[in-house]
Parts: structure tokens; C-alpha cells; sequence
């Protein structure tokens, strides 16, 4: 593999004025699509991203797909180490632990054979940029170059010159039948004149129901078509109705590429068409490529790093991951398929691929910093979702609800952004939205066994312990929206559900522990232990992971373990104690100690040094993460790489801070990666941290200003950032340990409301 | 049983006045709704009709479930023979062979127990009529009445005055689940306040997808809740989403009875909330029951007879089960989910439930008469369908397709009504689709294998000869079309086509025989097997019941067959030919020798004698077939009734005459059975019928005149009876061999073209 290089640029259209332009700060340059789309085997878990083409926060993700059904262990539909490709399809998610989408597959193919068509591929006649992906189908020798806008994949096939020109349409390209339920309801192929199809598909499977119509346009007329419906073939029909629908389609042949441009909507093939017709109103490929990759340079160059290439091409490529979703589910004409399977529409755009447990860490206030606007839009969507479905998301996929992993972890999402005050957002909406979704009982949220117990009972409710730590967070969270809206007995409520973490708190064994419904805790009981989804009080992790879950009040947390020294003495046993015998769960890579940065349990955990007053400690093991669990290689995270969240990590990790508490306005202070990073606020104020003297060894932070002034808390404020202003760090190779460990300088419980 | 008499409508709320008004010429009063609710147990097939509440052609039938999950023999919730209710459901099929629909059900309860929650109930203490139903709960003593208007269910529970007051609203109630496919996708129970309650259900089954909102209001405060997903109960919950959900629901106890309206919509729970707020406006449930019986009287008045009370009770019923369908599957605004699933609007009403393989035959011709303007509805929705779908449809429920039977049968009612003219339909859309839905394979219609074998080879196609038969008619009617609109080539290629059931005539054995690809016939051959749906020739019959088909040309039938006097004594022998030993489908019932009333393909052949020249023989036939296979008892029809089918043969063949061949405007005479039918058209002008010395065993037509003038044609064409009149016959006792025999007499080939 080898990304985009200028020359290639070149060779695929994009004027040299363009180029010349842009290029000072151009930054998609340093964009690898293909990091996370596979893991060194044996020794690393995929990040399951996707390396074809897409736009920032849009519908389309045109992308190759390596297997015939794609499973949890290719959830982008694309594993580096795999050797074929099965088609291109038009959904991907990206860094998911689930697979699901692949909607609407084409694959050109030049001499017919038996289904599956599928063509080896080489990663040396592959590239990809953001909006563009290219490569060589080896055994039918076709040139296959990808491109897309918000609602549509826009491809160009250069067949060799002696060569047939065939097309597959596969509409039954799904995930493996069966899986989560997996079953295409019913299907549509339409072709409507010899440059025309249109159809649909509406599939069951990691969420109830979604309805995928499309209209395609070929650049050559179709001279031969035979539909397939299961087994049973229909020559020279126009129309088909099913399940197992496919479409094997002849073009013309003559010196011309094959060009293919396909919209896809949620509500109607009319609005696939328009859609189509907004976005794509010509036959020019080029100019949709440049498009895209100018909607990706707008996006990425909202920071502007200074470092070593790996670093800008880790960095870029996450900012890429990061702002790949959430998606656009609604139509240009603002139409979409509400959580109740009604047709609603929405001016400003709905959006969805929620994978709330984990992008509400980082993800999402990377997002209110970055991408006010969209934010407000995000939490909006989720706001109509609870209005439909009675509760906000838990993983919102195409506007649906899959109840995967534990929490409300939209609540954080949407507190915070009311709290931040981002616009257009109804703070009393927003409040109705929050506190219905902590009081109406769900899959791994029972509210009335939390409001009578106190705590989750294992034997009531399983992954009680991870739930009782998340789900104390949320209802932290709830009140702070209370108080921030006058509701006092609605504050107090709500605070005295976030203490009950202290309820699972086991003094003997120093570990957050399950207890059934009468009180006593489970036996046996082991920290090293691994749970999974279900069937053990933790979830894809151990007791060791989930000491640490108290986001929204640490220092309860420290008096809990006893003390700051033993506070400080269980953490570094975190990071270092091994234990090989024990089974790992699947989502626990990225190992140091028991610290797993594979998986989003662990993310916060080396930002708690600096709450016991041992910055240095933070400032260690953060660029130990930064150094050791990223690269710019197509394994280049340490686990999946969730919908931005792994990616986000990254991102302010390497500028330095990181949202512990993901809805209080602070960011604790770690390691300065990069020499300098630069955010240009949506405001027009720009927000710079530079590091001097930055290297691999030069990791300590000796002290720092802000806006000139000496600086020494290890934190900042939301508001530090959006007033815009220039931190500037001295690093040294030895900890300076008076820096950062006044009280005062610890990270406080939140801008936006007392304690 | 007994269904209601005057003195009950006083009871249930009905003013004396409104009673007096219409008494001369009400004739509701006769309809009994549970004639084809049972079969008598061994001795015959249910007519699977249900004796619920329903609106002529309304969205909602509202009728007791006396199964758990109803399956085929039971496809209309409703066994005559079963001694329990399970609940009341919204939907329900009438007469079908496959049990679907079941929507939303409701059940009252007075003790606390365990799911499934049911109740005996005695005939004795239950009673109907048009668009009213009552039966007492035994055990838990609860008077249940239900009322319906087009969209929604009005029900009335006067529970015991010492019991508690508990309803049970079941989402999930439905076909047995896995039975074709059936599976909840996702559903939805929100209670908006302590009256209203508002949902939806979204299933698959007998067809891909059906989506069901619902609209609640209930007279009397819900006092306590418990909602139900699965295994897991939630208290004190307001919102509920799942596939396996139940509310339980108790209410105020006062001295009032509990009242319950609850609106459908294919659409959205707000399109429900304005059906209900059009329709149902206030708490008054004895004026909705008015108004449903209104609407049917205005319906059932449109044919006034006279004859004996028991001809009135079948008479009218049949009335009844013939106007129960097709159903309005748009809302009171005009919005409906289309063929491809999207939302659409059609302001002169969208109707489905078109089980045209039987209602294409006199049900259809029916509505033609008597609901012109209905019919053009229904014809507009076919070719909407056509639209979204590329076919007309084949079974449509709820507005898609289910493939069941074979044929393109929609073709004859589309060609019928623009032939006649009917208003508002566009001859030239009509057309396309009729023509496109004859080359557009689909299942069990292969038309490549069609133009390529000119007919359907068995190993290709099973069915073939009943196919054969069948889409042999299907392409005259579209010749017909063809030729209306000047199409000559058309004209030509689909007579061509038409004429292909000759292939698969053998002269040898005398029937239509099953070849294979290679032209040869398939050995063994015996005339009297039965093939069911698949894996034989013969669909639900055998050689001897699909002889007789070839309605668009019974002249060529009869050269086929060997002449007249052949072709009357293999008439005779069909109807005469016993055998005991051949194991019959199940769907062959109402036997007379090899002919089966219970069953479509036979419900023209006693007409055929006629052709030949023996119209007598038609005489002793239809009037056999009339007093044998029709009663006004639980188990009145011999079959399934099937949407309206075995009434409308009836309702014909009781007033003498009948289509043979649904789209040439003919009608075959056969015996008045009733003294007079008087057939008030559209137009204002009657028709009648007066059969004067009519008995059981005046059963011959002795002479006739038709407005006066001596009548001795043995057919009547549509402009006879739309032109209005009155047609006389002389019964006798004695066939008058002369009468209708002339050659002139003989039905012809069409009114509407030459051959």
C-alpha cells in the first residue's frame, strides 16, 4: 500500500492551480485511509476502519468490501490482510466491533463466471486519499476509482482495451445472513432506460429495519441485462422484486471508461434521484474527487500540527476517522426515516451512526470544539430520536436503536452540549430528553432496580458493576443539566443516583465489585478476570479497568481507594502488573499492565495521575500511549478504532489534554506530542500549543505559560480554549515534580456548576 | 348463536325512530355475520369468515381471536367451533385460505393471571350484525360490544360491578410466528396519558412488511400500568419499544362501563390520531354502531329481493362478505405506504386486500355493477401498484404482494372496468400496465418460458397446466385491451397467446395434460389427482375441474373437447363421476361428483351448458349448487369464502345470472332462485329480476321477456343490466327444451369486441 502521493493527484485529474493553492496547508495530503483497516495477525486487534471514498459526516461510504459477507471481524467490510475484493458497496461503518450497512454493491468484472464475483487485488496497485480510492481488480484487469459526496458514490472503471465491460449489482451484499438477525425483507431492481437503474432494499439486522433506496446512472448504455432473483434468472427484464436480488449488467464497449454514479436515500428512489441530480449534476469525476477531498481539507485544517510526517500522518488520518461520523441519514430535500419508521423531515439535517459508549469520551467534545454547528445538529437528531422512541440513543445506526454496549451515553453528549451553549439546541427539550431516558427502563438499564437497590445486582441485571459505574456518570451528568435549568429536587435526585458507584466499592479487595440483591458480593472473585457482553459483572474488561470509572468525581474516588498514595500505588500497579494465564476478552488489546488503550474503559485512566498530584506520572504514561499503541501502518490502532473515538484520543492526547469528564469543561493536561498545534476555532480565533523542546525523550513538562502568563495547572478550561490564546509548554527529560501539584492546579469538578 | 333481532339494536342504544324510518326496506337485519365463521366438523371446509365489527371497505375489521395465534384453518381469527376469545383484534381477513393481519388486540380482564389470557364464551351469549358484535366473557363475566368506522375500533366493556377492570393491549398477537416467515421487526407501546395510549407494530409475514400505528383513548383513567418486552415487565412506565410487547392496564372502577377507541394507520400514530379525531369524535358508541349499520344498509340496499326469509339471511350475508373487501389502506388525509414502502398519497383512497385469483371471477364484475366508482378506486390502486412494483398485483395485502395462486388475475378486472368505462382511470396507464405485467416475470410466471414453449412445461414451471389454462385467459383480456386502443400487433401477439391452453389439450384422454420441455406428456396421468400449490400440474384440482376453463373462447373449448354432444356428456360426467379413493387437496369441498363448489376453478362450469345448447342443464346445476352448497348457518359456504368470491356467486346465481367470463360484459343465465332482485344501479335506474312461480321445484326456465318484449337469450349483457329494466321469467317444473337453445341465444364471444 502506498497512499496518495502529489503525482498521483495529478494523474487522476486534479488541476496543478488547485494543487498550487492549497498546498501551504494542505493537510489531507498526510492522510492514510488505509490505517486501522487491519491487524498484524495474531498480535493486534483491527481498527476496522474502511479505506475508500467518503465525505465528512456524510450518508455514503463507498468503500471495497474483502469478504462475500462481512463479519464483526471485518466490520468495515475491508481487512487489510485479506487478498480479494467482493464489491464495492456504498455503507461502511467505520471502527465498529459490529459489521453491518454494505448497502448496494457494484463490482466490474470482465468475463462471466459463477457468483461470487470477487478479483485479487495488490495493496501495490491500490491508493487512497480522503474522497478517493483506487485499485487494480488483478485478474480482470480493471482499474476501479471511487469517489463520493454526501449522499452518493460517484466510480470510474477503465477495463482493458480488449476486454468485456460487465457490472455486478448486488443487492443481497449484507452481512452474514442470520447474524443478529440479518434478513433482507424485501428488494427492488428497476431498470428504468440503458443509462438508468433504480431499486431498493429493506434489510433487518443490528437494528430492526432499514430501507436503503438507490438510483444509479452509467455513463455507457447497459447492451445486456439478466436480473437474478435467489436461484432463478430473468433475461431481458426491467424489473424484479425479492430478496436475493442481483443485476448482471453488459455496457457497451469503446474507448471510454465506464463511469457510475449512485445516490442512495432513506425515504424514496425520487429522493435518490434528487439527491443525485444535486450533487452530481455531471459526468466529471475529477471534479467530485476534488470536491470531496476540499470538504475533507476544510475539516482537517481546523488543526494545523507541526511535528514529524508520522506524527501529521497519524494525526490527519485520525481527524479523518474522527469526523467520518456521525452520518448524514437525511436527504438533500432534508427527508429521513424517524426512529418510529415514519418519514419526517429535517431542515438542518439529520444525522446518526451514534456509537455513543464510545465516542462520548472524546469524540464527542472534540466535536463542540470543533464542530459547534454539527454538534448542535448531532444532539438535535438525537433529541427527535428520544421524541420518536422515548429514549435518547444508546447506538443510534440509521436513525435506529441497537442497544449495544451499557450506559445513556448520550446524556453526557447532550448535557454538555447545553452546557457549552451551542445553538439551537431547547435546553428544556434537552432536559425532557435526559432525564426521560434515565427514569424509562431498557436492555441494561432497569432504572427501577437502580432506584431500589442503590447499585445493579448482578443476578437482576448483568455487567452490574460497569453499569453501576456508567450509569452513576450519566445521572451526574442529568443533574448538572438540572441545576443548570433551576431544577433543584431533580439536581439532588439525580446526584445522589451518581454516588452509587460507592455502593459496588469493596474496601477488602481495593475493587469495585458485584453484589446481588441481597448485598453480598459474588464469589468467587478475581480483578484479572475478563468479562464480555453479558454474564459477568464487567464489561470487556476486568475489575482492574473499572476501578477507575468516576469521572465525575475523582477525588471521591481517591478517598475511596484510600488516599492519594495508595491512589497513586494502585495505578502504577494498573499499568504494570501481568498476568498471563488469564483469557482475555476480545476487545482487550493495547496492553500495558492491565491498561488496555484497545478498548474505551481504559482511555481516561493515565489522565488520573494528575488528580493525585503526580502530573509527571500522566505526562509518562500518555506519551507512552501516544508512542506505542498509534502508528501510521494499516494496523495503526491498538483496537478498534469506534466511530472517532480511538481517533479522538489521539487528537488531543498529542496536543496535549484530554476530557477526562466529558461533560465538566476540563481537560486534563498530559504530554504535548506535537511542536505545536493550532485549532482554528469556528469563532475566527485560533488556539495554539507549542511545545519546545519536544522529543522522545523530552517528554516532562518543566513548566508553561498561557497567553505569556506562567501556567501550572494540569488542566485546562473549554473556555481557555474558545477564548483563544497560546499554551506554550518547555518539555525536559526529567519530571519536573513541582509542576502541576498544587492543589490549585488539580483539575477541578466543572466550569459550569459548583459542587 | 343468533344473531341480532330488532328487539337487541333496541337494547344496544339504537332510537326507535331511526328503526321506523328505514324498517320498510332495511336489510341489514338480515345479515347474519357468522355464517361462515365454522365448518361442521369433518363434514366440510369454514368459509373462514369473521362475525366482527367492520365498515364496508373499511381499514378495520374488529372481531374476536378464538386462538392464540390463529394459522390457516382458522385464517380469520374466528373458529365458530372454539370455545375461547383470546382477544380483539383491528384486522382480520375474510374468507382467505391464509390467516394473517390480527392487528393490535385487545382483551378485557377482570382477574389478575398469567399470559395467555382468554375467556370462554357461549354462542348463547353472543350475538351480530353489520358493523356491531357482543359477546359475554364467561368467566370473567364482561359484556364486550365492538362498533367500527373505516379506521378505527370503538369497544365497549361493561365488566361484572363487583370486579376490577383490567385491559390486556397485545402487540404481539399475531399468526404463528415462523408461519411464512412471520417475525415482529420492532413495535412500540407509548402511554401518552391516563386515556390515551399510542404505537405501532411493524411485522413480516404473509407479505414483506407491514407497518400498523395505532391511536387509543380510553373513557376512564388508567390506574395502573405494567408494559411487557418479552420475558421483562416494566412498572410504572410510560414507553415501551421491542417486538414482543403487552401492556397491562388497569383502570378506574366506577359504575360505568370502560369505552375504548383505537384508531389505525398504515402511515404514522399521528395519521391514527386524525383518523380517530375524523371518524370518532366524541364517547357516543351507539351512534357509531348507527352509523356502521347505515353505511351498510346504504351498501346492501343497492340489490333489494324478494324471497324467503332464509334466501334473505344468505342473500344479504353473502352482500355483506362480498363488500367486506378490498379494504381503504389509505388514511383520512389520503397517505399510505406503497408498493415500495415509501409514503404516498392518493386523495381518492388506496385500497388493498385484493385476492384476485378469486375475486376477479363475480366478485369483481360485482363491484363493477354496483360500485362503480369504488371499482375505478380499486383499479387506480392496482395500477399505482403496477407503478411502485412493475406488476399488477397478484394477492395485495396491505398494499404489496404475497404471489399466492397463480394467474395475473388483476388483468381481467382492469381490462373489465376500462371496457366499461368507469370513471376516472387512464385507459393508456391501464394498459401499460395490464401489458407489462404480462411480459415482467414473476413467480409462477415465467413469460420468457411462455413466448419460447407456448405453454408452460411442468419441469420448468409446476402448475404448468392450470398456468397454462389460466394465463391463457389473462393474455385475451389484454388483447382485448390491446384492441380497444387500436394496439394491433398487440392484438395479435397476446390472441396468439391466449390460444396456447390448445397445446396441452390430449385428444386421447380428453384432458388438459402437463408436458414437459420436450413437448412429451408426463406419465402417469390420472384424471382425478389432486395437485395442490406446487409439485403437480394441477392447482387446488385436478384434470376433470380444469377442463372448463377457457371462458374467453367456450366454442373453441368445445371443438377441443369433440362438439356439443361430447362436450355435455363430459359436462354430465363431472358432475356425476364419484371416487372415493383419490385423496383430495384441501381445498376441494362442496362436491357434486368431480365438480367442487368449495374451490374457484369450478364456480363457472355448470354455467357452460348453456354454450351448448342445454341450458336446462345450467338450470338444474345452479339451482343444485344454490340450495346444496349455500345455508345461512355457521358452516353456510362450502369453502372458503374467499374475499367475497363464494358470495358474489351467490348473489348472482340467485338472481339467475353470472360473468363465465369476467371481462367480455356477458352473463350466462342460470336459475332465479329469489321471486324478485331489484338492482338499484348507480345511475338511478333499476334492474330487475322477477322470477315468477319460482320454487324448489320451479327450477326451469320456461320463457322470458325482457322489458316486455320475449326474451329467450340465455345470456344478459352488462349494458342489459346497466341500461336498467325488468327481466320476467316462467318457472316451471319441467326443463322447456326450447327455450334459449337457438344458436342467436348462445352467449357470445364479447360486447365489447369482435373476434
Amino acid at each position: 500500500m502506498k497512499f496518495l502521493s502529489k503525482k498521483i493527484l495529478f494523474i487522476c485529474g486534479l488541476s496543478w492551480s488547485t494543487m498550487l493553492l492549497s498546498q501551504s496547508s494542505t493537510v489531507t495530503q498526510y492522510v492514510n485511509p488505509f490505517i486501522g483497516t487491519g491487524a498484524v495477525n495474531g498480535s493486534s486487534l483491527s481498527g476496522n476502519n474502511f479505506p475508500g471514498a467518503t465525505t465528512p459526516f456524510g450518508m455514503v461510504q463507498l468503500s471495497p468490501d474483502t469478504k462475500e459477507a462481512p463479519d464483526w471481524s471485518v466490520a468495515s467490510g475491508y481487512n487489510y490482510n485479506d487478498k480479494s475484493i467482493y464489491g464495492f458497496s456504498h455503507t461502511h461503518l467505520s471502527g465498529t466491533g459490529v459489521g453491518d450497512l454494505f448497502d448496494i454493491s457494484l463490482m466490474p468484472y470482465s468475463r462471466q463466471r459463477k457468483y461470487p464475483i470477487y478479483s485479487r487485488f495488490d495493496h501495490e496497485e491500490e491508493n487512497a486519499k480522503p474522497g478517493y480510492y483506487q485499485v487494480n481488480l488483478l485478474e480482470d484487469q480493471i482499474k476501479v476509482e471511487l469517489t463520493a459526496t454526501q449522499h452518493a458514490g460517484f466510480q470510474k472503471y477503465t477495463y482493458h482495451k480488449d476486454s468485456a465491460e460487465f457490472v455486478l449489482l448486488d443487492l443481497d451484499h449484507s452481512m452474514p445472513k442470520g447474524s443478529w438477525g440479518c434478513r433482507i425483507i424485501a428488494a427492488q431492481i428497476k431498470i428504468i432506460d440503458k443509462h438508468t437503474i433504480e431499486g431498493f432494499r429493506i434489510i433487518t439486522g443490528w437494528v430492526p429495519l432499514r430501507k436503503i433506496y438507490f438510483y444509479a446512472q452509467f455513463s455507457k448504455p447497459i447492451i445486456r441485462q439478466k436480473l437474478q432473483n435467489g436461484s432463478t434468472l430473468y433475461k431481458n427484464q426491467s424489473i424484479i422484486n425479492g430478496t436475493d436480488l442481483k443485476a448482471y449488467l453488459k455496457f457497451e464497449k469503446n474507448s471510454n471508461p465506464l463511469l457510475v454514479k449512485l445516490a442512495l436515500s432513506p425515504v424514496s428512489t425520487e429522493n435518490a434521484k434528487a439527491n443525485l441530480e444535486a450533487e452530481i449534476p455531471n459526468w466529471d469525476i475529477n471534479n467530485t474527487t476534488e470536491q470531496a477531498n476540499n470538504l475533507w481539507q476544510k475539516e482537517l485544517g481546523k488543526i494545523q500540527i507541526e511535528g514529524t510526517e508520522k506524527q501529521k500522518r497519524i494525526f490527519y488520518t485520525a481527524m479523518y476517522h474522527a469526523f467520518t461520523q456521525p452520518n448524514k441519514l437525511s436527504d438533500v430535500n432534508g427527508d429521513y426515516m424517524a426512529a418510529d419508521y415514519t418519514t419526517r423531515n429535517e431542515p438542518n439535517g439529520y444525522y446518526s451512526t451514534f456509537s455513543l459508549w464510545d465516542m462520548y469520551r472524546a469524540a464527542a467534545p472534540l466535536y463542540t470544539i470543533l464542530q459547534p454547528k454539527k454538534t448542535s445538529a448531532f444532539v438535535n437528531s438525537m433529541i427527535d430520536h428520544y421524541k420518536e422512541f422515548g429514549l435518547l440513543p444508546i447506538w443510534g445506526l440509521w436513525g435506529q436503536e441497537n442497544y449495544c454496549m451499557i450506559g445513556n451515553h448520550a446524556i453526557p453528549v447532550v448535557v454538555n452540549a447545553v452546557l457549552n451553549h451551542l445553538p439551537g439546541i431547547n435546553p428544556k427539550a434537552a432536559y425532557e430528553a435526559v432525564k426521560n431516558s434515565s427514569l424509562t427502563s431498557h436492555i441494561n438499564a432497569p432504572f427501577d432496580i437502580w432506584e431500589n437497590y442503590h447499585y445493579m445486582p448482578e443476578n437482576l441485571q448483568s455487567q452490574s458493576v460497569s453499569i453501576t459505574l456508567e450509569m452513576s456518570y450519566d445521572d451526574w451528568c442529568v443533574a448538572q443539566l438540572a441545576q443548570r435549568l433551576g431544577k433543584t429536587e431533580d439536581y439532588k435526585h439525580f446526584m445522589d443516583r451518581s454516588k452509587y458507584y460507592k455502593n459496588l466499592y469493596d474496601a477488602n479487595s481495593g475493587f469495585f465489585r458485584a453484589k446481588n440483591d441481597k448485598k453480598a458480593w459474588i464469589e468467587p472473585f478475581s480483578p484479572l478476570n475478563y468479562g464480555a457482553n453479558g454474564g459477568n459483572p464487567y464489561t470487556e474488561g476486568n475489575a482492574w479497568q473499572y476501578l477507575w470509572y468516576v469521572p465525575q468525581d475523582i477525588p471521591s474516588l481517591i478517598s475511596l481507594i484510600g488516599g492519594k498514595s495508595m491512589f497513586i500505588k494502585r495505578l502504577d500497579s494498573l499499568f504494570t502488573l501481568k498476568d498471563s494465564t488469564v483469557k482475555l476478552n476480545n476487545n482487550a488489546s493495547g496492553l500495558i499492565g492491565q491498561y488496555a488503550h484497545g478498548n474505551e474503559p481504559s482511555h481516561h485512566i493515565a489522565y488520573l495521575y494528575d488528580y493525585a498530584g503526580v502530573p509527571w506520572k500522566t505526562q509518562f504514561y500518555t506519551h507512552k500511549i501516544l508512542q506505542e499503541m498509534y502508528n501510521d501502518s494499516f494496523s495503526g490502532y491498538a483496537g478498534n478504532e469506534d466511530c472517532g473515538q480511538m481517533a479522538s484520543w489521539y487528537i488531543f492526547s498529542a496536543m496535549g489534554f484530554y476530557p477526562v469528564n466529558p461533560a465538566n469543561g476540563i481537560f486534563a493536561i498530559g504530554s504535548p506530542l506535537l511542536q505545536q498545534a493550532t485549532i482554528n476555532l469556528p469563532s475566527g480565533k485560533t488556539f495554539t500549543v507549542n511545545a519546545k523542546n519536544v522529543s522522545n525523550e523530552n517528554i516532562y513538562i518543566q513548566s508553561a505559560t498561557l497567553n505569556g502568563r506562567p501556567f501550572t495547572h494540569t488542566y485546562l478550561t473549554i473556555h481557555n480554549i474558545q477564548n483563544g490564546g497560546k499554551l506554550v509548554f518547555i518539555m525536559g527529560d526529567k519530571p519536573n515534580k513541582k509542576w502541576g501539584t498544587n492543589k490549585e492546579d488539580i483539575p477541578p469538578y466543572s466550569i459550569f456548576n459548583k459542587n
